[in-house]
């Protein structure tokens, strides 16, 4: 990690001066407990996600493995200025940085990647010296919150797609390098491939992407026309040939050169892979496309679409195709599985809500006599008072195998699911719901373990597995949660014990 | 460059298909002209920007300086499959990809960063054999669109901010080391710094930063509360005291206990930074605390306000506080002034409009006979129909200094500014708008030639610079093209001889 700016000092300044802060003050090695969770999902304006995707933790893992305070991070530190012209970090606290080096001391919690989760649940609990702690805050923020929003709106894109494909198309408008955080993501959300090459292949899979407007530009302007430039096309990739049809207009010119085109290769003994709708009414296009494909023979091409698409874009697309396609004599679910999606600048920025509010908090330090003592920040909107101390969190599935609840515990508590189980609403004090064990067919651990002192101690896994994961997830999510508009709330409810604990220590917080 | 998802492989796999067509055709050597420019400004919902400041161009050009096709991007495309499990790149094609190497052919004019620029104004022209041009698309969009995007939104918010200053603090839910990108467009947007250490660190700016709520709530777990942690970080900064004074309650607490400290700190021979507001009702809490900080000898110190910020809220603070301030006793404009304003996730993500639509057009290709050929593509929405042909641009200003119009010209033509100059609508036939030599004082040209051939030949200049532009650029814009909501529409405008061309182009298509 020789780049200054992508290494320890990829932080925000006040998690250093803190850090100073406690050395000075003698607690800087005192162990303490973060919690990293999110308040509210993705509130799109018009929607509001009802889940959120896990994303970001193998490539945070792999940056806390490698990122080192080194000489010129301690260059950089020591020439920081006050107003009055005084050094802001001192030697000694510096020497102490150096030798602390890295991340060694960090013990780590964490929900594996591609997990359906919700808003109020430690995703991530990081244990480690107070000073240690404190600096990680920002890089794991960074490295969660992006990630975790872009697979969770690439979640919501595939659902809208029904039996369709989608395929992460945004680079150009990505947010720099953030741009292959976007596409990683983009694939554990349920993308099937992407467009990014360098970034794909080095998750396994194969990038895709056929030509642009541009190319049949060139032809017209020096080669002669959209015809010459498909037959080109069509030469250069007889096996992987998907045409761009709509550069001059797209039922007029493009699907009959297209259709002219794939004649020809299948005559010498090819067989043409699709089109791709750019612009205009994309659910018309699809139907009369696919129409035009079918008469000439080409009942099995892909239709890919792009433009501006989105969850709801998709939603409503499919919405219109099944109203337009019987009367043009096309099968609706036919052309829906026949549909790709391309997915661009409303996947890789999560249009509508670009920012992911997760937030990370001190639950607990280790007091004077080495035990933990639970922390709590108070706001007026009762939402907002955190959970207190060190906790276990627990997915709770119900007699159908379907995930009913997710219970936060204290760490020392077990659950007995052969007893009632009450359940307490995080902030609406007295508001219980009670789980027979009928009810409850199994109490799964949402937290791994994967660094235990520095060391890795899970098993990284692929994509495909993060993949396999939200699959998994979303077919024991409730239907309504996994709506894409207004969904219903999901349950995260305090153990009794721990509700307690939160009580006690707000009417403490009051005196 | 070792890293395979940042090198020459950070582009769209169409660009390498189109590339190897090229190859195939003959044609990929053609000289040819591609313009990059964006058709409409960031539009935020319930307002729109009236103009875009520039930025991305100097790390693009510092990445093109640095990629090249290696043997593991090599290694990479020969890999690929059709779905017939035939190689989509062929070795030839290869070779000659590694023979080209990297970017050495590429000559580009641009715009510099920090400058002002309008909706369908080329801001960067490549002219490049056409495959490399082609594989240049998707990175140049990447570096150009977001950063642009970002110095816009910074440069309104940190008009909205009146006197007072802005500081960027997003990194936690900025895009991944996307974030370092968004660090630096805000300063060129007119952010005084930023919390990110490295990134500004590395820019020559000193990063800013005190004290998270984490700090008070670790000194009310196990070091006593909120006044011993105030007391803790004002003996550790003494020089740099600025708490934040939310965490138990602003005005009952926090203040009151900052000014104690305050007090201790100025027997001691030191001043105090400020105080810091991360909750509730912002613009009231700040004139209240004011009050107090006044009225304990404490008026010179700084009030830093956080918490959503983004460029209507800041707005609606400067209007309540010019209302609110006086029935405290405190002179609105020096409290304006007076504050610091830290914008973190609705800088960094453009929240509103996280994505600029920047696009990247072929605009001529050589012919067969060696010149240019202009290229369209036509659209069923005229404003979409491009611009054709090579091209200078001009800056028109008027008779006061301010800028009236650009101008887009043909490549040969000069400007002459003692003969009327007649400006042409550019999707509206026929509306024409013309400037009297005493309306225009100066005509300038708004691209410098920043490679050619590979070599840089523009001096890269600092943030400074970047920053000053924005600054100068701003002086001579119309204060209703920068009014934050419903912003005039600010004039481009094709010469006749352009306009002409675009014309008979257009008819040519249509037969």
């Amino acid at each position: 990690m020789s780049d200054i700016t992508e290494g320890m000092l990829f932080t925000d300044h006040y998690q250093l001066t803190m850090a100073q802060l406690y050395y000075r003050s003698g607690i800087a090695e005192r162990p303490a407990q973060f919690e990293h969770f999110f308040r509210s999902y993705p509130d799109y304006g018009m929607h509001q996600a009802g889940y959120c995707v896990t994303a970001g933790l193998e490539p945070l893992l792999d940056w806390i493995g490698k990122v080192r305070f080194g000489s010129d991070e301690r260059q950089a530190l020591a020439s920081f200025q006050t107003p009055r012209d005084t050094r802001i970090f001192a030697d000694d606290f510096l020497d102490w940085l150096c030798e602390v080096g890295g991340f060694g001391d960090v013990t780590m919690r964490a929900v594996p990647e591609g997990r359906v989760v919700h808003a109020n649940v430690p995703i991530t609990v990081v244990e480690a010296p107070l000073a240690v702690a404190q600096i990680l805050e920002t890089p794991l923020l960074n490295h969660l919150n992006f990630a975790t929003l872009i697979a969770t709106k690439a979640s919501r894109v595939v659902e809208a797609a029904g039996g369709g494909t989608v395929i992460e198309f945004g680079l150009r408008r990505a947010p720099g390098f953030g741009g292959n955080v976007a596409t990683r993501s983009s694939l554990i959300g349920g993308a099937v491939s992407s467009s990014n090459v360098g970034m794909t292949h080095s998750l396994g899979v194969t990038p895709v992407g056929t030509h642009a407007h541009s190319m049949v530009q060139v032809f017209m302007a020096i080669r002669g026309g959209e015809l010459e430039a498909f037959r080109a096309y069509a030469e250069t990739y007889p096996d992987d040939c998907l045409l761009l049809v709509d550069t001059i207009d797209t039922l007029d010119s493009g699907v009959p050169n297209a259709i002219t085109v794939f004649e020809e290769l299948r005559r010498k003994g090819h067989e043409p892979v699709g089109i791709r709708l750019d612009s205009g009414d994309l659910a018309h296009l699809a139907v009369r496309s696919a129409a035009m494909l079918d008469a000439a023979g080409f009942a099995d091409t892909r239709i890919v679409l792009s433009s501006g698409l989105d969850e709801l874009t998709i939603w409503q697309i499919r919405n219109q195709i099944a109203v337009e396609a019987p009367q043009y004599g096309i099968d609706a679910d036919t052309l829906i599985r026949r549909l790709v999606h391309g997915v661009g600048s409303k996947l890789v920025t999560s249009d509508g809500d670009p920012s992911l509010g997760g937030v990370y908090k001190t639950v607990a330090v280790a007091g004077d006599d080495g035990s933990w003592v639970p922390s709590i920040k108070i706001s007026d909107t009762p939402e907002k008072v955190q959970n207190p101390g060190a906790k276990r969190v627990w997915r709770i599935y119900d007699e159908r195998g379907f995930a009913t609840a997710d219970v936060l515990a204290l760490a020392e508590e077990e659950l007995d699911l052969d007893a009632p189980l009450v359940l307490h609403h995080p902030s609406l004090p007295g508001v219980t719901r009670t789980l027979r064990p009928a009810e409850m067919s199994r109490a799964e651990p949402l937290l791994d373990t994967v660094l235990d002192k520095g060391r890795r101690t899970s098993d990284p896994g692929g994509i495909e597995e993060a993949r396999s994961r939200r699959e998994r997830d979303l077919a024991a999510l409730d239907p309504g949660v996994r709506r894409l508009v207004n969904p219903h709330r999901y349950h995260v409810s305090l153990t009794s014990a721990l509700s307690e604990l939160k009580r006690d220590l707000i009417a403490g917080y009051a005196t």
